[in-house]
């Protein structure tokens, strides 16, 4: 009646991530670049995961792709492990470093085989690619859910058309460097224009 | 760092039901009236929960609520119970056909030992006593994940201002009685003044 055919659905947390200037990174050093990507992965990244209670569903060279089965925890998780890696390059030059953008939305994603699909999927690939290196950008939906459980400052982006998406996206930047002091809709900041969707060179999916 | 606790957490579409006129329908025929509703549950309403992969979390004499996994088999719960109703009542004599109110939200509620519990879990409640006898009213996040899956009309209520959540709740009916032709965003529907608040006389949080 509803549908001509029934999947299996699952509400989850999607977070992306990749690594920022891959290529020029591997460029310059192969075998270093993997061994740093390997030891943050092993010690920060999935240790994190796992006590944020979220599930990696695939990864590549550069990047990853993780679900959560609650939105406080994934931008919990987001959050601690970009404050951690801004630690962790403290002491090394800025041309080594190693830095992520990282997107999260909340979807009603379809499951198959341990691996997920939807157009929630990919908004959060689309959500990383329009982050800041070292930033997390988040869906409107995900910014509904944790702001007034999280003290974590957000800012309005405005809406972006993403490619492949039929619907523009509300975008909205997590302000990693300050707390929240109020509620944010007691506390409106000036509108800033969007961030240019084509910042960055690469205009194909994310490879995650 | 985030937050003082951590407790589980989880995305769920969260399903409120109450009966409409449930004391008038005691008043008048106590023993026909649990009957009725006892055959209802066990005819129609908990077999199509468990079709659509959905949780009792607890019921009261009148009332229902309900978790699923996915938004998508929700709303396809809630529209499948609704029209099935109708169906049922049709030989019925209408001071005796038993209709319920139906709310839909979507949250990242707190689980405790089986229970659910957070704004999420309020809000369905609210969205319930909103609907009229037979409807289903639906948050903005919950139309918004849907609408693109499911071949049914919302129609926007407006902002609403419930008991006890700091904002407004932006409410959308569902037209049960029509299938959608295109999708929502390119047929805009004139606005429709929002339902009253105070319709109906209960003010009170729902007895589920």
């Amino acid at each position: 009646m509803l549908s001509t055919e029934r999947v299996e659905r699952r509400l989850a947390a999607i977070l992306a991530a990749d690594v920022v200037g891959y290529s020029r990174l591997m460029g310059a050093d192969e075998e270093g670049t993997l061994a740093a990507l390997k030891a943050i992965r092993r010690e920060l990244a999935d240790p994190k995961i796992a006590e944020h209670r979220g599930r990696i569903v695939k990864t590549t060279g550069d990047g990853l792709l993780a679900e959560f089965a609650s939105v406080v925890d994934a931008v919990r998780y987001a959050v601690e492990l970009q404050r951690a890696m801004v630690a962790r390059n403290a002491d090394v030059p800025p041309e080594r470093r190693i830095e992520f953008h990282i997107g999260i939305n909340l979807g009603d994603i379809i499951i198959d085989e341990g691996d997920i699909h939807g157009d929630g999927v990919n908004v959060a690939a689309r959500l990383e690619a329009l982050a800041e290196p070292g930033g997390i950008c988040v869906s409107r939906v995900v910014r509904d859910q944790v702001r007034d459980r999280l003290e974590i400052a957000f800012e309005d982006m405005g809406e972006q058309q993403v490619k492949n998406i039929a619907r523009p996206v509300r975008v909205h930047r997590i302000r990693l460097g300050e707390k929240r002091l109020r509620p944010e809709s007691r506390q409106p900041r000036p509108h800033r224009s969007p961030c240019p969707t084509n910042r960055r060179s690469r205009c194909c999916p994310s490879p995650i």
